[in-house]
C-alpha cells in the first residue's frame, strides 16, 4: 500500500495524534510522521517511544515542508497554534484539525491560513478517558466516525485524500455543516460528560459524610460516569468553553426534563415515571440497530455493571 | 459440595432471580429450586428453558416447604407478595429480598411475616440493562457486593447460610443500616440513572429536529447513558418511587453543583472547571484503586468510546 502523504506534522501529541501515528505507521499511510508538543515532558516521552520519526521544538520548525498538518491541541490553543505556524505551511498543504467543537475552531484558525492552504476541520468520535503520548492505539477510529465540516470552496481532492486516509485507519466518514456538529454533539457528548462531572463532584462532597462507601459501593450507573468524568481536564474545559452556546441550549431542556421527573417522583406519579422510562429504552434500540454499539449485556465485560439498582 | 437450602423458592423470575437459579444449580446450593412468576409468559418461558426445577401458578404455592424464599419482584409488588405468601412459610423459612431500596422494603415486607420466620433484607449490586427470565447468567454476582440490612434481633445463623449462600456465587457480602444504604445507592446508583434517563430522553426531542443524527453519531458519554436508560422500567419506576427522599436530597445536591458549572460556562471561568474537571478525575482513580472496576481503556472494548469529544 503506498503513502498517501509525504509528511505529516502532528501539533499535540496526546491520545489523537498518538493514535493517528501509530495506525499510519502500521498502515504505512505516510513516508515521513513529524511532531511538536508544548510540554518539554510530552516531547521527551515521544522521543523515548519513537512516537514520530522526529519530534521539533517548536509547531513552526514540525510544519515546514509537510503536505498534512493535523491540529490535535485543546480546542483553545488552536487559534495560536495556527498563528504561528501560518508562515511555514508549505503551499498547496492541507491543514486539518480534531477538535470536538467545529464553529470555534474554524473562526480561530481559518483567518490565519495563507491562500493556496486547505484547511478541512475533522473530528474523530473515538477517544478514551486516558491521555498523553503513550495512550494512543493503532484501532482506536477502527468502525467510528470522522466527521469533516469543510467549509465552501474546499478543494474536492484535498477533502478525498484526507478522507481516503482516515477511512484507512478504519473510520467512517461524513461531511456536514460546522453549526450543525457543533448542536449534534452537544447533545451527544458534551452534555453528558457535564453531567458526568457533575454527579461524580457531588459524590465527592457526600463521601465525606459515608467515608468510602460511595466509592467501595460505587454501581453503575455512577462507575459509568466516572470513568467519562475521568476524562482530560483541559480538553473538556474548553470543549465547554468553545461550545458554549449549543451546550447551555441542551442543558436548558435537560433542566427542565429533569425538573418534570423529579415532580414525578415527589408527586408519585409512577405512570409518568414507567412511560419516560418505556421510551428512553426504545431509543437504547435505536442505537444498537444503528451499529453505535453492542447489545452484549455490559459489552462483554466479565463483571456486569449497569442496571444494578 | 453440599447444598446449602433444601428447597429455594424464587418469587420473580427475571435477571437476577435467574441468575440465582443457574448459579445455584451450577454449584449445587439447592437441593430443589421452584419459581413463581406473575406473567403466564414469564412462567411459561421459565418452563421451557427448564430455569428452575418446578414453576407454580401462585406465589403461595411456590413457598410451600421451601426454607429459602428468595423476593426478587420489583420493589413496588413486594408488600403484596409478603402478604399472598405469609400464612404459607415454613416454620423457621428465611425470607430475604433482591430490591434496590431496603427502608421501604422492610416497611412493607415485615408486617407480615409470623414469627419464627427470619426476614434478612437484601441487595446485590449486579445487574445488567437487560431483563426477563432469559437474561440471567450464572457468573453475574462474581465479585460484586451483596449487601444485607438485617433488622435487630435477627437470627446469626440464619443470617450466615444465607450470607454463605451468596459468597459461593462469588459475591462479597457487607451488613449495613437500611437507611444508610438507601442513601448510599441513591447517589451511587439512583440518581445516576434518574439522571441517564433524562439525558436521552432530551436527546430524543432533538432527534425530531435532527432526524436520526442523534442516534447515528451517539458518542460517549450518551452511549452509556442509553445502555443505563434502557434498564427494566418498572423496576426503576419503583425504585424511584420509593426511595423518594434519598433521591430528591441528592438530586437537589446534582442541580445545585450543575447550576454552577453552568454559570462557569456562561460566565467563560475556564479555571473553575479546569479544577472541578481535575477533582472528579481523581475520584475515578478512587474506584480503581477499591477494585469496583479497571483502569483498562474502555474496559477491553474492542471499539473506544468515552472521552471521545
Amino acid at each position: 500500500m503506498s503513502a498517501i502523504y509525504d509528511r505529516v506534522a502532528l501539533i499535540g501529541l496526546g491520545l489523537i495524534a498518538g493514535s493517528m501515528a501509530r495506525a499510519m505507521r502500521e498502515k504505512g499511510l505516510a513516508r515521513e510522521i513529524v511532531g511538536h508538543a508544548r510540554s518539554a515532558e510530552t516531547r521527551a516521552t515521544a522521543a523515548e517511544i519513537g512516537l514520530v520519526d522526529r519530534v521539533f521544538e517548536t509547531a513552526a520548525e514540525a510544519v515546514a515542508g509537510a503536505d498534512l498538518v493535523v491540529l490535535a491541541v485543546p480546542v483553545g490553543a488552536m487559534g495560536d497554534v495556527a498563528a504561528e505556524i501560518a508562515p511555514h505551511l508549505a503551499p498547496g498543504a492541507t491543514v486539518t484539525d480534531v477538535g470536538s467543537v467545529k464553529q470555534a475552531v474554524v473562526q480561530a484558525v481559518a483567518p490565519h491560513l495563507p491562500d493556496g492552504v486547505h484547511f478541512i476541520p475533522g473530528h474523530p468520535l473515538a477517544g478514551t478517558e486516558h491521555s498523553g503520548p503513550r495512550s494512543g492505539f493503532a484501532s482506536l477510529f477502527q468502525n467510528r466516525w470522522w466527521l469533516f465540516t469543510p467549509t465552501e470552496g474546499c478543494d474536492p481532492l484535498a477533502l478525498e485524500r484526507l478522507q481516503d486516509l482516515v477511512r484507512r485507519f478504519g473510520a467512517k466518514t461524513e461531511r456536514m455543516d460546522a453549526a450543525h456538529h457543533d448542536l449534534v454533539l452537544a447533545v451527544t457528548s458534551h452534555t453528558p460528560h457535564l453531567i458526568a462531572y457533575t454527579m461524580v463532584g457531588v459524590a465527592d462532597h457526600l463521601k465525606r459524610v459515608t467515608e468510602s462507601e460511595v466509592v467501595e459501593y460505587s454501581a453503575a450507573g455512577f462507575r459509568d460516569f466516572t470513568r467519562i468524568a475521568a476524562s482530560d481536564p483541559t480538553m473538556w474545559r474548553d470543549v465547554f468553553l468553545q461550545n458554549k452556546d449549543a451546550v447551555l441550549d441542551i442543558l436548558g431542556r435537560f433542566t427542565e426534563e429533569l425538573f418534570v421527573l423529579q415532580r414525578a417522583i415527589r408527586m408519585g406519579d409512577g405512570q409518568h415515571l414507567f412511560d419516560y422510562f418505556t421510551r428512553t429504552r426504545a431509543i437504547r434500540r435505536g442505537i444498537i440497530e444503528a451499529g453505535q454499539d453492542t447489545a452484549a449485556p455490559d459489552f462483554g465485560r466479565s463483571q456486569p455493571g449497569p442496571g444494578e439498582g
